[in-house]
């Protein structure tokens, strides 16, 4: 038996008008940013990583860390070759427009060509927050389950891309990959995907090439 | 090279009063209860469907889950043999003491000896708001990787059991136990732990004797 109790509350975004502001800033610069969300551990560092591996010869890179507490993930980053900022939100559950702002102050905009922002681990509220950045990315992960777009739709409807990490998982869980793009298609009809396993390498050559045109699109 | 930039906003809660409340009420009933946490596709709903297994030939047991949207965990758990109640939370990250106050509304707490209340997918606001149930239990899963107590440390301050699942990955995966276990013990001590596979039974019974041990204390 299953009973239903309905809390309804409308998430209030105050952000936006920063967001903008974001946005003018990073295209002055020519500069092609994404907003890279998942919930924790699906991957985002490795993600980063993989992705530094690739484009640094080629590109200069930034990226911002959103963390709780720490500054790992962006040591992490550093340690891969980008120049790096670390947002230590003291609690909070994601970055918001005025974190990244602040974030952004201390860089030189002028001198990258690729801004990466890691938000904080988490499926929710990262959703709701505009941050001004150019793509919505989120990494899907296959140990959390295949009902995970059913289950957190609003971080979903959103997106621009999805990495669906950790395929080397796969012979080893009950993943049904049919029922996650059913739920993926619900809600976001012709959504690029990349499946691919940021610890083997497998799949991530088409997200280098996707990500590759974004930025060439944009400083040219 | 990283820089930082620090944003440290307190987490304000007005709830502890009707938590207060609500363990009144729980303990009147002489009702154990859990607030079970996870990251999303941790393992919350599978641990739950185990725990039933394994207690509802014994004991009456209600669950309450918290979801974004959908009531795809409470019928899992009323398939398991469960009376459950599905918090609709409309957004909201976590699950908090009104909302639970409402949910149990709906259930007559005498006819039961085990409440486990299933929180909403998320390493961090769950942590912040107290439900005024008796322990506080953390599920986290061996992809999620061995760096999580560092990086959500507030999760793991407040617990008093945690449920290390997917024990089944550790071949396939890069994790260090030492290291999370180093992790765990520097913030919180002589916490109670259960490494375990939900998916293959692997060391529930543990975990099943301490369940029922509490269980039997507040019944007695």
């Amino acid at each position: 038996m299953v009973k239903n109790v309905s809390i309804v509350e409308k998430v209030h975004s105050a952000n936006d008008q920063i967001a903008e502001e974001i946005r003018q800033r990073l295209d002055n610069s020519s500069l092609f940013s994404l907003n890279i969300m998942a919930s924790p551990g699906a991957g985002k560092t490795s993600l980063i990583e993989r992705t530094l591996k690739e484009l640094h010869p080629h590109h200069k890179i930034a990226v911002i860390d959103g963390d709780l507490a720490t500054s790992i993930d962006a040591d992490r980053a550093a340690n891969a070759g980008a120049t790096a900022v670390q947002i230590n939100t003291g609690g909070q559950c994601h970055i918001d427009a005025n974190m990244l702002q602040k974030a952004i102050n201390s860089l030189d905009l002028d001198s990258f060509d690729l801004l990466l922002v890691e938000n904080v681990g988490n499926l929710i509220c990262p959703a709701s927050f505009q941050l001004g950045t150019h793509k919505n990315v989120l990494i899907a992960s296959i140990p959390e389950g295949d009902d995970k777009p059913y289950k957190y739709p609003v971080m979903y409807q959103d997106l621009d891309a999805l990495i669906i990490n950790k395929i080397d998982l796969l012979p080893y869980v009950d993943f049904d990959m049919s029922y996650f793009e059913k739920g993926v298609q619900l809600l976001n009809p012709n959504l690029v995907t990349f499946p691919v396993s940021c610890r083997t390498g497998e799949g991530i050559e088409p997200w280098i090439s996707w990500l590759a045109g974004w930025i060439v699109s944009k400083t040219t």
